[in-house]
Parts: structure tokens; C-alpha cells; sequence
């Protein structure tokens, strides 16, 4: 593992001094494994997905847009698999302390400390381990006002679903025809057996997924086209590129549906983890809905009359993971005149806050004049007005949260009607004219950006 | 009911022909009253969202944004009252149908047509109904990895509660204090005894909430500010006056907590329905948590030390419902050279697609121009490029879905760099000289504007 990474206690508890996430319902003692997202954490993650918004759809003419219902048909479920196999090895100590594992990641990590997966062990006591048993990770619920006589019905464990179901719909209204895409973001839930390390695995967790449908020559090409659309995604937005990397997974990591997944995976501080993972999917999903609904699930080219089913390649992203990686790959502390300084190098599209406006005194003319300057910008970017506190303070605050643009009114802005512009990466300050302020933050949120760290 | 509200049918087929909205798990029979929303659906339903956080968070300096766990501690519910309380009365038909029903519903129906409402009977079959017994709303599930040893776990009925148990930590990271808000929009979820009437009542759906907190003596003023503002922001965004109305609720309509509560009602094709409730909650919640959790749910002024448990103002809406009221508010239908048109006469910063780029002809060198246009108009807002069918169809496409713009590339445009510019609403046509294009739609998007129904 690299050096530079930051560890995972460092991220947890910026996110939680600044508000960023903190855990849920802690008044209560907390719940375990769920996270809330406080201010900067809900504009962070927000401008995450907007930023996959802008890619996969408003810069593409091939993709549409869909938002289906997180309690869906059951049937949904029993089409796709999921009643039947969408479960984990559970198993449970048998000795002291009775906790309960998920037994294939007991077994990877024996094999990657060089040990015999057979005889594994509890890690916390040493126990025994119970026979596995499949445990399903679909959340049940009763919908219906009579509890006996209501009906079962999940939380959906992934949102793809919900786009495959509607894949008539699609054709037929949007009139599209294949190669195009639906992309969905929503929350899904996961009854997982051990979640854990912050929002990289909880319950409940927010996906961005699509789903591609081609037809099946040219399934290929574009499993290859979406690799690499998906990692540049990641290296534009400013995550560095030695730590971010695509794995295909191997033969016998491969669903069976699969003929090629490939996960996009961050160095996380608890080493390279899966990011999003792209699949090709083949018919796998439209035949088994055909099957189930009896609908027919195709294609028919109205020039050629032929028909055929689509083959889906899909690249599913995590919006919580992303944050994660984001603010990991984003975190720095420097030395700065003898003190450290943390610092969220954040790109500019996805930092929380564009710009702060501060004025150097609470008096002399310079809240006014800030105030003035704040209503200018405020209603282009998403801004701060920042008066409490000495400066350095200020600054100190702001950078924590990776507020990449600073403004401070001082005397000579009363003056000469200029202002100071601090970067937060360089720390530079500049002085510019009032009236260039503006253009002059709205050219550089649409500027290239690459992190700093790339060429420290 | 006035007779220019257009039906719920007509709304219902539109939502469903261009694929805004459509009744979910359609291929395997349909799960009652629930949707998904398409392409277009999302788009429209995002800028309702996206305006909501503009006028609540972007454009004040007191409020911030929190996104709270779906699945909380059970305590929470237990506190707020809703495990005990946050029930309807359901009564069963005794006679053939079985069917079950509000009793609340009944009893309102039966009082606006004049009946004695203790003696409703059912309204399908006229059977006697069972005596009413409480029905709690929330939905239940089970969460760890051993279903009889899980906790029982409920899906949230509101976004609220996540607001007040974060009310301290608002209070601390974010250095916030009174008055101040915290605003959340997200899914909640309702087993609705009765769910119906499209998207204006289902058991999933999306709030947008914001709970104010302010000293006690200023409340009256808060809940004035808030009643006025919330009204403000369905007329800017185009909501005819005479379809919406404020209506304070009566003594006996207030829940116990409430010192006063206004609904924002609209006039739905169902009649005058809540489309927002606004209301002086007291010290009722914080009061609740503080008494259930032990934690100090105050403010202390640090100037002059005096603690007081803030009083809280609830503007509560529902982002299905204003998206419902929107589309409602918006449809209109007109005669046009002997043809009826259908428009969608939405706000433009609200319509899902803002300009229609359209070449005259696919030959002569339009295409390639009005793809060039449509490259430079897309990075700064959601546009379409359609080049099927005739230029009269695909204007009634853009009617349909609302868009505002239509631009035409014919052969004076190859000659002279200039397009047609078309308005949705006056279905006036300038020429305009491309370099001008962006800038001019980017200063209409920003102006005020008002429903042209107003002065039809």
C-alpha cells in the first residue's frame, strides 16, 4: 500500500468536525453501520452525481434517464434471481463470542496471508464456525393494510432492475433504439452481514447505474468504450490516475451471466477496493424478465425486420463509495509557517463550496462590501459568507472543506474596488477587479482541473 | 371546481405517451399505486427539486442541508410518537366486497354531501363496516444477518425526525444558531390504507422538507415569514394564484403539537388537495428526543448565557405533488391551424428539456450545422437535437414535453449564420444570428416569468 494514503480515522473524523457524515442516530446510541450526511457532505455527494448526470446523460444522445420505485413487484425478484440466490456465506462463532461472519471474506483473507481457507476460525475469539448457510440480503416488508393477509415485498437490492423492467417502456416512449442507455441513481438496500469501513459497505446506499443495450456484435466494443469512458470519468474529476485502476475479474470471479466484468478499483486506506464494477451482461436480464412477464423483451429494426435481444453492458458506480474516494484521494495536510494545514484538494465542480466571501474587519465599510460581492455570486455557484473569526481561521475552515476560491474585502477594496482572490491550492493571492470576479470564478469552475498532489 | 382544471385522465395519458410517468412492474401485472418516472418525469421532477434547494439553502445564509438514513434507530419512532400514534382508522366491509377503507375518508365524504357521517356505510357495496381499529402507517423490516434474533427496524414516514435528532450536531459542526433551518429532501414511505389519485397519494414518495429553528417569542413572525415565502415560491415558479390558496387549519384539525398549522392547497383535478403543510410545531420535538435520549436538545446564547429549547416552523412539501400541481398547472390545450395542440406551459427553469435543436431538412448541410449548435447550447443547459419526422411533428413533440425553445436550421442558416428561434407559448419565430443563441436563451432562462394562461 502506498504512503500517501490517508488512513481511514483521519477521513471519519474530518467528516465529522466539518459535518461532512456522521453517524446516524447517535442521540440514540447510533444504528449500526448508517451514516448521515451533514451540509457539506449532502452538496459533496449532490455535486457527485451530478457530475454522472453530466456525463452519462446530458453530454451523451444515447441515454435516458429513468427513477423507478425502490418497492417493486416481488415477481421483479423472482425473475432476476434474487429471491433465490442473491445471498452471503453466513456463518457464526461457535465458540465465546457467538459474532457472525460472512464466510468467503474470512476465506480471502486467509488466502492472502498465505493461510489454508479451509480452517478458518472466528478472528475475534478464535471459535469454531458454524456450517455456512445462505443468507438473502433483500430487506422483506409487508405492504397492505392487513399484516397476515398483506403482501411480501423487498427493498430493492440494486436499482438495474428497475431499469430492465421498463425496458419496453423505453423503446416504446422514448422511442430509442438500441445502442442507447438507461441511467438511474437512487437507494438500494442491502441486509449486508458485516458492514463497515465508514460508507465504503452499508445498508443502505445510493447507486448510479446504467444500463447499455446494444446489439450482441457489437457487445465488445462497447464493454471496451465503457472502461475507459468510466475511468476517464474518474481521472477528469481529479482522482489520480496511479490510484485508480481497472482489474477484470477472473474466470471464477465471473457471474455466470457474465462473459466480462471488470472493476474499477480506488486505493482506499484499506487497500485497492472496488469502485464500480462494469459488466457485460449479455441477454442475461432481458430473457429472464421475457421469461418470467412474458412480454417480448426486443428489438425489431423497423428498416430490416430483424429482431433480436440487446445484450446490456453495465457500468454500476457507488454515489457513496465515490464520495469516499473523493474525499480520500482529496485529503492532504501541508506544513504552512509552522503550522499543518488540512486540506481538501477537491476539484472544483465537486467541492462543497465554490468560493467564500470574507471580509477582513466587521467594520470599515467591508461586511457591506462583502455582502454586496456575495449576492453577486451566490446566485451562480454555491458561495459562503464567512465573517467570524480571525482570517487565518477563516481560511483554515474553508480549506477543510476544499472551498477552492477565497475573497477578502479590505481597506484597499473600498478604494480601488478590488478584492483579494486566494487559491487554495497554490495559496496564491491575487488582486482582481470586482467586476472580473465573476467571469473570472465561472471560467475557472469550467476549466481542466488536475490535483495538485499529481505534480507535488 | 373551475372548468379550465384539466382532468387527471388527460394528465395521466400525457405522463404515460411521453414517458414522464408510468405505473411501475407493468410487465409482471402492475403493483398498486406505485410509479416509476421516465425520462422526462426525472428531468421535471429534478428542476422541482433543484429550485426547492435554490430558494431554500442557495439563496439564504440560514439554512443547511442535512440527508438523513432511511432506516434510523427505532427509537426515534418511539419518540416522535409514530410507533404509538401514526395510525388511520380502518375499517373492513362487512357485507360482499371486503374491501377496507379510511374511516376518516368516509366520514369527510359523508359530511360534504350533507349525510350524517355516523352512519356511512361502504361505499362500493353498501355492506356495514367493521368497527374502526388503528392501522400504524409505517412500514416494518428486519435488519442484522438472523431473522428471529434482527432488530425490528421501520422505513421512515417523514424526513423530519432525521432533521431533529441531528439538531445538535448542526448546532456544533456547522456553528449555527437560532433562527436557523435544516432542509432534506428524500424518499419516505406510507402503508397507505387507501393509496390513489396517480402520484398525489403513494406509499413511496418523496418529500421536501425543513424544520426552522427560532427562539420561542419569535415564532408568530417565523411562521408568517415562512407561510408567505413558501406561497412566494409556487407563484415564481408559475402556479396560477387563483389555483393555489392558503388555508389555516381548524382548532380542531391541529394535531396537539401545533399551535397553528396553513396548508398550501392546489387546485387539483381532485379538487382543492394539500400540497404543502406549514406549521408552528413548538417545542414539541426537541422536547420529545431530549426527554427520550437524556441529550441537551437547547441553545445557550453564548453573549448572555440564557438556554431555551427553540421553537420550530415546518414548511413540508411533497416533491411528487408539486410535480403532479406543475404538470396540472401547466397542460393547456389550444386550436392551431385546425389542429388542437397539446402544451405543457412549464416555467422554463422547471421544463425537463429547455431547447429542441432541429434541422429543416436531414440533407444540405442542416444537420451538420445544428449538431455544431447543439454541442456548444448542451454544455450549458439540457437540450435535445431531433432530426425525425417533419418540423411540424417535432414541434408538438417539444408542445408536449413542455420545452420553451425550439431552434430551426434551414438554408438561410448555411448562408447567413442565422437560426429560428420559436417560442413554446406565443409561437412566435425570430430569426436570430447563431453566435447570439446561447446568450439570449441563457438571459431567458434566468428572467421572471408568468403562466401566459394568466393572461389568455
Amino acid at each position: 500500500m502506498a504512503t500517501d494514503i490517508v488512513t481511514m480515522d483521519k477521513i471519519v473524523a474530518l467528516c465529522k468536525r466539518r459535518g461532512f457524515i456522521f453517524p446516524s442516530s447517535e442521540i440514540y446510541g447510533g444504528v449500526g453501520s448508517t451514516y448521515d450526511y451533514g451540509h457539506y457532505g449532502v452538496l459533496l455527494k449532490t455535486n457527485v452525481k451530478s457530475e454522472w448526470w453530466r456525463a452519462m446523460l446530458q453530454q451523451r444522445d444515447d441515454v435516458v434517464a429513468i427513477d423507478s420505485a425502490i418497492i417493486q413487484s416481488p415477481r421483479v425478484w423472482e425473475a432476476s434471481g434474487h429471491l433465490a440466490g442473491f445471498s452471503d456465506p453466513l456463518v457464526q462463532c461457535l465458540g465465546e463470542c457467538k459474532r457472525r461472519w460472512r464466510l468467503d471474506h474470512l476465506q480471502e483473507a486467509a488466502v492472502e496471508n498465505g493461510e489454508d481457507p479451509a480452517l478458518v476460525r472466528c478472528p475475534t475469539c478464535g471459535g469454531e464456525l458454524s456450517e455456512p448457510r445462505a443468507f438473502n440480503l433483500m430487506f422483506e416488508t409487508t405492504v397492505g393494510p392487513v399484516r397476515d393477509a398483506g403482501a411480501t415485498v423487498y427493498l430493492r437490492p440494486e436499482t438495474a432492475q428497475g431499469i430492465f423492467i421498463n425496458f419496453k417502456n423505453v423503446l416504446q416512449f422514448a422511442r430509442r433504439k438500441p445502442p442507447f442507455g438507461i441511467a438511474q441513481v437512487g437507494k438500494s438496500f442491502r441486509n449486508e452481514i458485516t458492514p463497515g469501513n465508514f460508507i465504503f459497505r452499508t445498508r443502505e446506499f445510493e447507486q448510479m447505474e446504467m444500463e447499455f443495450f446494444v446489439p450482441p456484435d457489437d457487445a465488445p466494443r462497447w464493454f471496451a468504450h465503457w472502461l475507459s469512458e468510466r475511468e476517464r470519468w474518474y481521472h477528469e474529476l481529479g482522482i489520480r490516475p496511479d490510484h485508480l485502476r481497472l482489474r477484470a475479474h477472473d474466470q471464477d470471479e465471473l457471474s455466470h451471466y457474465s462473459s466480462g466484468t471488470s472493476d474499477v478499483e480506488y486505493l482506499f486506506p484499506i487497500g485497492w477496493s472496488e469502485l464500480e464494477g462494469i459488466a457485460n451482461r449479455g441477454e442475461f436480464d432481458l430473457n429472464a424478465h421475457r421469461t418470467a412477464s412474458g412480454e417480448k423483451l426486443e428489438y425489431m429494426d423497423p428498416g430490416t425486420g430483424e429482431r433480436y435481444t440487446p445484450h446490456v453492458i453495465e457500468p454500476a458506480a457507488g454515489a457513496d463509495r465515490a464520495t469516499l474516494a473523493f474525499l480520500v484521494d482529496a485529503y492532504d495536510e501541508e506544513e504552512v509557517e509552522g503550522d499543518t494545514r488540512t486540506v481538501l484538494r477537491l476539484h472544483p465542480r465537486l467541492a462543497p463550496v465554490k468560493v467564500a466571501v470574507m471580509p477582513l474587519l466587521k467594520k470599515g465599510g467591508h461586511p457591506e462590501l462583502a455582502r454586496e460581492i456575495f449576492a453577486d455570486l451566490r446566485v451562480r455557484m454555491q458561495g459562503e459568507y464567512d465573517e467570524g473569526g480571525s482570517i487565518g481561521k477563516r481560511y483554515r475552515r474553508q480549506d477543510e472543506i476544499g472551498t477552492p476560491w477565497g475573497v477578502t474585502i479590505d481597506h484597499q477594496s473600498i478604494e480601488d474596488q478590488t478584492v483579494t482572490l486566494r487559491d487554495r491550492d497554490s495559496l496564491e493571492q491575487v488582486r482582481i477587479a470586482i467586476d472580473d470576479l465573476a467571469p473570472e470564478l465561472e471560467r475557472r469552475l469550467k476549466a481542466p482541473w488536475q490535483s495538485p498532489k499529481l505534480t507535488a
